[in-house]
């Protein structure tokens, strides 16, 4: 393999790319000029070097003071009665970005496959449970679980429910789930049976 | 216009049907033979015969019997103490063949455009009124508001509520709308702050 | 099957149509007036009255003087030394609106698949031989085969060429297919073989 | 701006790559060790180090010795005859793999757009003229305009026509356009006129 299909295999790996795709980007980075890729490969070993995984909610975050633990983490004004369970730092990024939360996160890791028999070594459930123990002591009285609404989310939450269960009653702790009904641009004429069901369920 | 492009007209009044469509049809039906065609009309005519609109809840229903009432309304079994306002038939439909709600409903008409003063001849919303008096007396408490989540929808939920309001307090019947929240599908990632705001409120 | 559910089934076999659309078409109907679909019927029944399929080029053509020879093929102005053969009306119009084409049509009523026996049954090719006997002594010099460009199109132009092939060479007639080349958008970069190579075969 | 923002806005320049689909990257990076990343890094380096713009067509190609012509432009094997000018790298590779074209190619380095004064700043006109003197002297016969088929596509080989005129006139060299028609997929039914006519135009 020449450097042109080694680079386009790498950018294969990069989400939703093809092999058209991938090609097309090594086009461009060809007629770019040095100081380009250059700045472009500073900013990824900066990248690397700023990024931590915070200890706490295992998100990645920039860290400059070379803290174990990220802003959100750190911060006194966050909410630490609440903790929102999510699958991934996009899940994360996503809800932040909305300003309606403003308690704690923590990064599952991935979702649960429906057939798996090793699930405890795909996502980071001993790491929650932990941190839902030191939680427990800082005042944490409600665990939201918030996956997206497909087969394996709802396994994944089913899932984390039982793992947790016994520890959340022990300690007097809430778990809830992210609710269902109606999202944005949701036509009745065309939903679903499952959505018409939650949100009748869910009406208020 | 000879009679190719008045057929085309009129399938261009057809929902979701624009011109090259409309023309495709009118050469599928030159293609097949006068039986299919009188069969066609026929059927369109036996339905113009069979439907009526229902005094109650304004759906289209076949009406063999020539009774003024549907067979959802008619039906002993439906359930009487709630009654599910939706924009349109298909909506309703939607709804029925879910097969969770047992109620009654009405079909509105259509939904209250944003920008609009005769909004009353828009809308069957002085029909709306009378049944809900109707039906005050046969034991309705709740009436569940069943828009589609956009801006006209809310508005239509806005506008009904206000214009029911007085005679639900009076014979205490509740009114709710469908819950909001994540639909079947949903990923949180590509999630709009509103989605994500409903499903977190609407947690549980 | 009640006659929703008749209508629905007419619906589906519309181009393009399926179940979801052709149950909104339903809808459509009902929520109209009788003198609606009453109209319509008699444009179908009009359309059904009017056309006539052509006894020289086989197309449908609307025909209030009961002639047996469509407007394209009577009029005295057209090319009589061209005859073009397409697959179904729908070409035949797509290319007569293109006005860059000023001769003769015939449509064969189909493509020819390209596993097939009895294939003689499923094309008018027996039809198209005799046209072009006649034709031939009108002055025919060129017959053009214009099918679409995927596989059955390119079997239906082989299989075309072979059958009329001894009878074009007797009576001195050319036979041409359809340029192949760049079509418009076409982008390069995004091209696939057969194209890069018709249009550099096809350069000029 | 942090990190993240910064390498989001250099993927953001890649093509096809919009805001969310930048960040997407960034977040996948995150998530790679650092040897991916570096691997990553040095491979683009590799590709700047390797990669050379060749002198005589100015295509980009990978080059371990150095040279200053490229692979095509000097293998004897290459046709002499036939120089082919296209818009960019990507629709040279489009071409060579398609196996067809044996000559000599040009990359122009854009098309020229309708409304425009400096053209001769915005492609390489000026080095396309040179390297037709050279080539006139060692053979070449035609030049190939291969542009795609759109209004700049076109306006461009109306400019390079122009532009080279006076010059191949003199040393006797066809000027030739990529062939129009029917592409692969190409329905007649939903073709443009356009499409038509340069497919009858160029039947054969």
């Amino acid at each position: 393999m020449d450097t042109i299909e080694k680079l386009t295999e790498v950018f294969k790996e990069f989400p939703g790319i093809g092999e058209r795709q991938a090609k097309r980007f090594v086009y461009f980075l060809m007629s770019k000029n040095p100081a380009y890729t250059e700045n472009f490969s500073l900013l990824m070993k900066d990248l690397k070097k700023e990024i931590y995984q915070c200890n706490d909610c295992f998100r990645f975050f920039i860290n400059k003071n070379k803290s174990k633990i990220c802003e959100i983490c750190s911060n006194p004004n966050t909410d630490s009665e609440t903790l929102m369970v999510v699958e991934k730092d996009s899940d994360l990024e996503s809800v932040r970005k909305s300003r309606v939360y403003h308690g704690r996160y923590f990064v599952l890791g991935g979702l649960v496959p429906i057939v798996e028999k090793n699930t405890k070594n795909m996502v980071r459930i001993n790491e929650l449970v932990d941190q839902i123990k030191t939680q427990a002591k800082l005042g944490l009285k409600e665990i939201i679980l918030a996956f997206s609404l497909n087969p394996q989310g709802d396994h994944t939450d089913f899932y984390v429910r039982n793992q947790i269960k016994e520890m959340t009653k022990t300690h007097d702790i809430k778990i809830s789930s992210l609710g269902r009904g109606l999202s944005t641009g949701t036509e009745l004429e065309y939903s679903d049976n499952d959505t018409i069901k939650n949100a009748l369920k869910n009406r208020q």
